[in-house]
């Protein structure tokens, strides 16, 4: 059965990962699976309830503070928590760490889109009770959580007191020992107003961004309890009690609102999304949950025969990235999701190399409202552009929320110039899969024109080819070099499509291309010398070894003994300072391996195979955005072995926790990344302006395996065996189709069988 | 008349300047130049009294902290301020800026060393008297702060009352805009004991060093006025009061005393050196510090015949280099010596290359103490070798006091590795400068060796050459690249001396040398390998250009165009993001033309003089350390008039605050490369191992100059006028010389005249 992900453990390093693990979500809230009733004080525990974007500003400090350092940078903010709801019976508290837990287990149903956790419990004093906790956030009702607690008498039938909690009263989580979650300003939030009419209603402000939240909660009780409400210092405590002589059933529904989206009046809102909610319980909750995720996997499922284990995997990274893909244009896919506060809930390039392409594929209109939030903040682009000293054009910030740069530590931050040319790649690519040329005039031509500006100001032409200095590529382990291949390659890419958006405005939308003309002080000889720029673009070429450097410097680094570097000093960034590791040949992650991924065509397949063979030798995969690239290129150069090794560290590694930190929350890009490793790795999709291109392999260890794909109005259907590779066009007209080197014209009627 | 530096100026930029201009200083004990009465509230001020290495800890916060990043840093603190002296005239106080100033100036003598200030001063109600404060900070007992204040009546003979304060609720400067100052943790000094017996008396202790330091200040009147003393909150005041009917005189010596160098009862150290100076008041004290100035021009002064202005700017940075110089091992001389704030009291390495050959070449005493210094932190650097990735070695922080790095942006601090190789160079000038046998085995053969091991470590042999990669050279333009010419051949100069005093302790010391060889688990095949790597240092040369370029990639790199940036975007690093200066060829600084200096005997004179031309065009001289490199080398390629021209900008730099920044303190390395620019440019003064040599010229618009050196036990005076040079030996064995090319034997009856 691999439709669900479940476990019974208590362990408390295991229950920290599970919070993230078992998160509920729909992209716009995110409610971490912590236990209703707590956990006993010595328990670490991150207890989060988060909104997509929802953020305060923060100041940022430094020992030595350079011109152009960002002064603030933004954090998502743990908002108000309604999971809490405690139970006592008579004068004993329910707990899972008191008295005996006789049975327990929990689990998240991927299919229908709801947790579930069952307990049989006997209280120190000998009180018997079976309780069981739902929770739902629904993908349809974007800001309502839904709780439903049953709790059953097995050998008590006396007073039992169920108290439930709307506390605005909440702080983030710090750590100020890792670089990769936040070190202070853990209360960002004051109390406005707390509230009880029939609605238990918090609203809470951040201190700085003057942003508001609200949460308004109702219940629904199944016994004639009597009911109480306390409220005390920025919450509401509602006391429902009576005596416990047949089953119980509480539901709470949670509205969650804030003013990025819902206006000013915050309580007005509550107040209409629950009437309009009505007497809707939890059970029509789940039916259109139900309903819409027969759709989301219908559109996107992986089927893999012969190996359960990797089936739950890919299907809970595909399920998570539904629950954390923001979808009203303010907001995008933070690192972690919306499953935790790693990275402070930031965007980074995942979204656009690593996440993207699975929504683009299965569910364009996700696709297109995550390019939407790039485009909302070209501003904030453009004025980082001048900030770090450009006349024109958009540089994106290498981290945000609301579209300022977020990076405290430009080496691996601002320097990363390639985002802006991800960012471009990803509006190419959603042109080539949708041919939406109507999104491409609103939206994609200006995005190209501005990044492409960038590469103008942070190159030069000498000696002929032009050259790209002092930038970070993709791998932090080497940081502010010239000419990285990665980058140089990514803006070769954007020059070139952002000429070809200029001609065919010019072409199609003159009256667009005139506007944007006017508005961005562009002209003619301007897309010239983006031509010309990415004609000569210098993409640096080793002799010797045949591959391609990462950088001007890098081959003549010495090489870092990875063999003799000890299991405890991964990851490397953990254990050594960063000018140790800049000194040397070690990469944190896939970067020149990526580019040869993302534009095969700028390299005979020997180079990019020597490549390959090069770096993997000196590459850790700290990074989570490493595996998923080594296993689709290990696909491509006929490593089969080695594709489903990395695979597998793709597929599982929140579930097994293969990193360490997922108790910060999931590993998002790498889920996209399990998704990118079978479609574009054993399946081998490649999507090119001609047209899309498959070689499907299978890894021995399967029976096969089966997706669908999205492509201009098209559904198709892969499908993998042993024996043959069928290649089936479910809806949408007849189209050409590359498959193992071959062209097919594909039709309804007629699948490709290979 | 060239011996005081002396104001009218009552602006208030200026008189901010002046607080830095007209600080008095031993070495030990730091008064700024501040007013006594203090200056209006709407006036920016910067009161300071600095105890050399006098620190607290405080926290370093970063927006994202990475492994290795220092989580404290030591900063200099402003003690207790004992300046202070108001005076009332009946209900009016004394004030610069109420009432008529009727005249004014103020004077520092330099070679009586002590400052004054004249003031005829009528009240706003119309009482005039003349005011004269002296002050005076013996460098002959290091602990004495006196000051005298004469009052005399010109039309008013009625009450009078002199406030005097000694007070320990002081705080420390902070500017966050600024990078070079610090931008918080202000108040870091609580107040321990505020006593009031024979001594006014108070304690502050800092809040984590744990440090504390004392001043107990005495008075003597010379009218039988009324004495009242009242404490208030950290401070005492004391009141002298009657009536003004002739000229009265207030001194008041304050004595400062520090646990770093006092023990840990202040209180009575404070009493035991009050009752030594006993009696003795101002006047003695101007006897002996006279007399003290007196051996110090003696030894170091240079006269310039042609050029007051010149001579005054010269003489004054002499005598600040020495009012700042520690002396007592525990403390060297701070980027801003002890007159102001700024890098936070740091020391870098600026006293070793722009510092040191001042005292090295006049003093070698306190060249031998600042050098000692360095030893005693050994154990700093040898931890910050391990923190920075190596196993054995010392690595010198880039910024400290007490002897763990201090500097929060690694890229232009903990990068600079050359900071241990210049300490290296100056250890190795002391002892071809003194011949010091006994230091080189006591202190600087451990030096050499755990500093040469860093370069072993640091590079790597590849193709038959010895390559340092990920370092960062003076020039903070350009950060974190491969082979810095200077670095490299500053490393290969210390990989050569380690070997050479290796073999020297072997042959003199044995005994020494197997003590080291056994603390240090030192080999003989370690020193191979040092011999090795300096041997095929790779010292990278361009063929077309026929320079050394800065390092591995400087050459591909744009060319900034500095002629076409506006004037009010220098310096540069406060007008541009880092990464946009290391994208272009554009230096701070002297870099590899400031090599070029150190290791004239690296290159061809042809390839110096191509890189200076190169590096000329490209160079902001946005750091005071750079002026004065190329005074030099443009006096060694025979560009007379620029050697002149940079060194105008040199001398008188502070005086005519010419970097704008005064205010913060004094720029010590420049004072130091006036020095240099003289002896080193004009004179062309080189100390090698075989022997001195000079190349004197004289530039055009000066009659001639003169100046004494010390040279192994010898004392040498070199005069340069129109017609010739002279070499006479004052004291010493006769010895071999070099002058313009030709050696010389010479002797104390035979002066060399060319």
């Amino acid at each position: 059965m691999s439709w669900k992900i479940s476990s019974e453990s208590l362990q408390e390093k295991q229950l920290l990962n599970e919070e993230s693990l078992f998160f509920t979500g729909n992209g716009y809230l995110g409610v971490r699976g912590n236990f209703e009733e707590g956990l006993p004080d010595t328990y670490s525990s991150i207890r989060g309830t988060y909104i997509n974007a929802f953020h305060d500003i923060v100041p940022i400090e430094y020992g030595e503070k350079l011109y152009g350092f960002p002064e603030t940078q933004q954090k998502l903010l743990n908002v108000i928590d309604a999971q809490t709801i405690t139970i006592l019976l008579g004068d004993e508290k329910f707990s899972m760490f008191e008295g005996d837990v006789l049975s327990y287990n929990r689990s998240l149903y991927l299919d229908k889109g709801y947790s579930e956790r069952n307990v049989h419990w006997r209280s120190p004093k000998g009180k018997e009770i079976k309780i069981k906790f739902l929770r739902l956030v629904p993908f349809t009702h974007k800001e309502l959580f839904i709780q439903k607690l049953i709790v059953e008498p097995v050998n008590y039938n006396d007073e039992i007191t169920i108290v439930s909690t709307v506390n605005g009263d909440v702080s983030n989580f710090t750590d100020k020992d890792d670089p990769r979650i936040s070190s202070g300003h853990a209360k960002r939030l004051r109390v406005n107003e707390v509230q009880q009419r029939d609605i238990s209603f918090v609203e809470v402000e951040t201190l700085e961004s003057k942003l508001k939240a609200a949460c308004g909660a109702t219940y629904k009780v199944s016994q004639d309890y009597k009911r109480e409400d306390h409220i005390k210092s920025g919450m509401i405590q509602s006391f429902f009690s009576g005596r416990l002589t047949e089953k119980v059933i509480l539901e709470k529904k949670s509205v969650f609102v804030d003013t990025l989206r819902h206006g000013d009046d915050l309580s007005e809102k509550v107040e209409g999304i629950h009437s309009l909610l009505s007497e809707a319980g939890f059970e029509e909750a789940l039916r259109q949950q139900e309903e819409y995720l027969q759709q989301f996997w219908n559109d996107t499922d992986i089927e893999i025969q012969g190996d359960t284990s990797l089936q739950e995997g890919i299907r809970f990274n595909l399920y998570h990235l539904l629950q954390s893909a923001g979808r009203d244009q303010v907001s995008n896919i933070a690192a972690k999701g919306l499953s935790g506060e790693g990275y402070e809930g930031h965007y980074f390039w995942d979204t656009e190399i690593y996440m993207l392409p699975v929504f683009l594929m299965s569910n364009p209109e996700i696709a297109k409202k995550l390019l939407i939030y790039r485009y909302s903040i070209l501003d904030g682009a453009r004025n980082h552009a001048k900030i770090m000293g450009h006349s024109k054009g958009a540089l994106y910030p290498w981290r945000t929320i609301s579209g300022t740069e977020c990076s405290s530590y430009f080496p691996s931050g601002s320097a990363q110039y390639h985002i802006s040319a991800d960012i471009a790649y990803s509006f190419i690519q959603y042109f080539m899969v949708t041919g939406d040329m109507e999104f491409l005039k609103e939206y994609g031509a200006e995005v190209l024109f501005e990044t492409a500006r960038i590469w103008i100001e942070a190159g030069h032409f000498k000696d002929g080819q032009f050259r790209i200095d002092a930038v970070t590529g993709p791998d932090e382990y080497t940081c502010i070099v010239n000419n990285n291949y990665y980058t140089n390659a990514m803006a070769k890419h954007n020059l070139r499509w952002a000429v070809k958006a200029y001609n065919l405005l010019q072409t199609m939308e003159p009256e667009r291309l005139a506007e944007l003309s006017t508005r961005l002080v562009l002209e003619l000889q301007e897309t010239a010398v983006w031509e010309q720029a990415a004609k000569q673009m210098y993409l640096p070429y080793d002799e010797t070894l045949m591959i391609n450097p990462q950088d001007d410097s890098f081959l003549n680094k010495d090489v870092w003994d990875l063999p003799s570097t000890p299991e405890d000093k991964f990851p490397l960034l953990l254990h050594y300072h960063p000018l140790t590791l800049y000194r040397y040949q070690v990469c944190k992650q896939a970067d020149t391996v990526l580019a040869h991924f993302l534009l095969e065509e700028e390299q005979a397949t020997e180079t990019m195979k020597n490549s390959y063979d090069y770096y993997e030798k000196i590459t850790t995969h700290d990074s989570s955005l490493s595996s998923c690239v080594f296993s689709i290129m290990a696909a491509k150069h006929g490593y089969g072995e080695k594709a489903y090794d990395y695979f597998i560290e793709t597929a599982r590694l929140d579930l097994d926790n293969t990193h360490g930190n997922t108790k910060d929350g999931l590993h998002m890009a790498n889920m996209g990344g399990t998704w990118m490793a079978i479609i574009f790795g054993f399946a081998g999709l490649r999507i090119k302006e001609e047209g899309l291109s498959l070689e499907p392999i299978l890894p021995a260890q399967w029976e096969g395996y089966s997706f669908p794909l999205h492509y201009r109005g098209r559904k198709l259907r892969v499908t993998k065996s042993k024996t043959q590779a069928k290649i089936e066009l479910l809806t949408g007209e007849p189209f050409n189709i590359k498959v193992s080197g071959e062209s097919y014209h594909l039709t309804q009627n007629d699948a490709i069988v290979k």
